[in-house]
Order: C-alpha cells, then sequence, then structure tokens
C-alpha cells in the first residue's frame, strides 16, 4: 500500500487535504507542528481530525527564539483583514504580505514532513497549500513547491538514489468553496476544524483567516458546521 | 554592518566557517540545532566556540521522533569506515550512503536558518556544507543548495520582495586539509571543537567524521589541538 505523509494544521485546507490523500488510497501519517502559533486551538483541533479520520500522527514541537510574527508575537496586533496578494509570478515588487507571515514557516514543514517521509519510506507529502483564496503568504505558491521538490529530490537519499518523495499540493488551485465542496463530499468533519487565528473559545469572524473561512461556505452555498 | 546566520554545529567546518564570516565582516548570530544526535559532546562544543569567538547563539531543540539514521538511534551500529560519495552530478543511482546520513537534516536546518535570518534581517545565511572530503551525504553538494536558494528566494517575504537571503557555502569545494589551513590562520580554536560522531569522553578515531579529520591534520602537516 503507497504511504504518504500528511502535515495537519487543524484548519480547514490541511484537513481536506488529509481526506483527498485518504481517498486517493494512501496509508497515511499526520505530522502536527506545534510552533507557538497564538491559537493553540489548532493543535488541538488537529489531533482530533487525525483521531477521526484513524491516522496516526505526530506532533512536533519546535519553539522558535525569534519572533517577527503576529502569529507568534501577541504583542504585534493582527490585522483585521490585511490580505494582498502577491501574485502568481515571482520577483513582483511592491508586494505586500501580512504581519501573520511567519518567516520560513511552510519551509521549515516541508523540511520536517520530508524527514519524516523519507523516514518512513514514504514517496508522497501532502500539503494542504492554496494559492487562490489565501493571504498572500510567499509560501503557498505553486512556484515555491515545485523549487522545494527540485532541492528536495537532490538533497535526500530518496532523491538521488532516483525515488524522489513528491510534493503533493491537491488544493493548490482550487478557490475555497471548491475546497469546502470536495471536502463535504468527502465527509471531512469540518465542525472539528479550526481556521481563526485568534485562540479563544469561539472564531472571531474577523481575522483574515476567518473571513476567507466564511466566504468559502457562503459561495459553496452551505452552512459552516464549526459556526452552528 | 551586514548581518548573516551561521549553522553551529561545534565541529570543524561549521567552526571554521563561523570564523571565515567574521572575518568577511559580518556582524553574527549563531544557530545550534539540538535534534537528538549521540555526540552530544557537540553542542557543548558549538556553545563554547560561540563564546569564544563571542558571537550570540540560539540552541533549538528538536526531538524528531522517527529515526532512520545511526546518529539518532543507538540500536544501528556507527560504520567504521562507509565512506563512498555520491558524486558531484544529481541523480548518479548505484550510489551508497553511509547510516550516519540523517533524512532531511540539512533542509531542515537551512529551513530553521531562513526563518531566523528573515526575523532578525539578516540577508546572508552560512553553512559549513562541504562537498569534497566529507562522508557522502547528498545533502553536501553545491547542486542542493543552488535548489534550496532559489526555493528560498520564493518561498519567503525577503525572497519575492527582492532581497532574498544569500545562502553561503565558503567551504564547500575546499579539501579538509585546505580547511584546516584557511582556519588556523584565522585562529579557530580547534581544541575545541568536537568531530567524532560517538558522544565518548575522547573522539574514537575510527569513525567517518573521525578519518577525515585526522586526514585533514596531516595533510596539512599540522598537528591536532584536540588530540594533544
Amino acid at each position: 500500500m503507497k504511504k504518504a505523509v500528511v502535515l495537519l494544521s487543524g484548519g480547514l485546507d490541511s484537513s481536506t487535504t488529509l481526506y483527498v490523500a485518504r481517498a486517493q488510497g494512501y496509508r497515511l501519517r499526520a505530522l502536527i507542528c506545534d510552533y507557538g502559533q497564538r491559537h493553540r486551538r489548532e493543535i488541538a483541533a488537529a489531533k482530533r481530525i487525525a483521531r477521526k479520520a484513524r491516522v496516526p500522527f505526530h506532533v512536533l514541537r519546535i519553539r522558535l527564539p525569534w519572533k517577527g510574527s503576529a502569529l507568534l508575537d501577541r504583542s504585534i496586533r493582527l490585522p483585521a483583514s490585511a490580505r494582498r496578494h502577491v501574485g502568481m509570478s515571482a520577483g513582483s515588487s511592491g508586494v505586500s504580505i501580512p504581519a501573520t507571515y511567519v518567516p520560513a514557516r511552510n519551509m521549515i514543514f516541508l523540511g520536517l514532513a520530508l524527514s519524516c517521509a523519507e523516514a518512513w519510506g514514504a514517496r508522497s507529502l501532502f500539503i494542504g497549500a492554496n494559492a487562490i483564496d489565501y493571504s498572500g503568504y510567499p509560501d503557498c505558491r505553486p512556484v515555491f513547491y515545485k523549487a522545494f521538490a527540485a532541492a528536495a529530490r537532490l538533497g535526500t537519499k530518496t532523491g538521488v538514489t532516483g525515488r524522489a518523495i513528491a510534493i503533493r499540493t491537491p488544493l493548490i488551485r482550487l478557490s475555497k468553496a471548491e475546497i469546502i465542496r470536495k471536502g463535504t463530499r468527502l465527509r471531512v468533519p469540518y465542525a472539528l476544524t479550526w481556521s481563526c487565528y485568534k485562540g479563544g473559545a469561539r472564531p472571531c469572524g474577523v481575522c483574515d483567516s476567518c473571513r476567507l473561512r466564511a466566504k468559502g461556505f457562503r459561495e459553496a452555498g452551505l452552512l459552516d458546521p464549526a459556526c452552528a
């Protein structure tokens, strides 16, 4: 049975990705990264979703001693909706990236997932990156994943011995509504997912992540079960 | 003053790299990764070297819950000298990579260092990789660093806004003897460095890392101060 590692954050996109990979027949292992994010509920959500999907998981704890992001540093104000896209092409100037950007976050996550995949003998790595209804982070764009896959092929034992690990981003070109429709068909337990950047008892409804989620459900013509 | 992050393991190559970067006029910050390696003395050595060089440092603790390397798993025997080079070109088949290979190790380290550099506003990242007198790890080859730099440019805020972080590998094409001669000129405290893969009181003299080091000092016509 083909094996794959899935990066699971507990949000809508990564949870859908887990179910997409499962539906494709992969034997899965989920990697949950606890990197000191202010929205701690995400980690609890990720664990619940992995258990619900009966997928074994690792929780990896990393404490970055540097800040530089509103998601790590409570002294930086979370933007209500500072979303501006950097565009799909690289090297564009005059771009604006929101304060919630965490320096090199997906690079770190992918490196850890690559290590997990290689040690376990998995040939694929899934990540729920999306470059349509997203916050404008550069590490969510297809060009980045293509470049990362090339580095992974050249820098790993499996890569140089001709069995490179594929980096799979099944949601990257879907709208949020399309992701939600796909996930609903696959019975993703959206009631268990957590998208809000704040770690409160209920989603704030105001942050960029909440707005993208609400827009997705609205456009999909569905009710968000997490808000029921 | 130009700033740079240096990955410091406490071994000969990374310590030389720290001094090379300092001699080039950079204001430095060292990143020491405690990833559960069996040669725990390396971390103590790295801290001592950073203090000696008066370079502030971060020690980052990561526990990979998967094994798959003789450096992480004491049940795997350390090879005495299983060194076989994978060659400088990519994709060669029939290659043999030693049991001390840690899946995606340098990818993880580089991701963390990239994050540190971006958060701190450094424009360069130094790593003491070497592809001449080395153990044959794929993530020590120039092709990997070139590919990583491309991914880093495309996946970071600094990269897409036109101020990409440079990945500097000043030792990559030097022999071990050339590295030692260069470091000796720069007064690298080699007596404090630790190369042995085993964590004993003294270097074993038998493992691949000890052999490469001994060969380097011999060819440089110098005595190893750590063995005095």
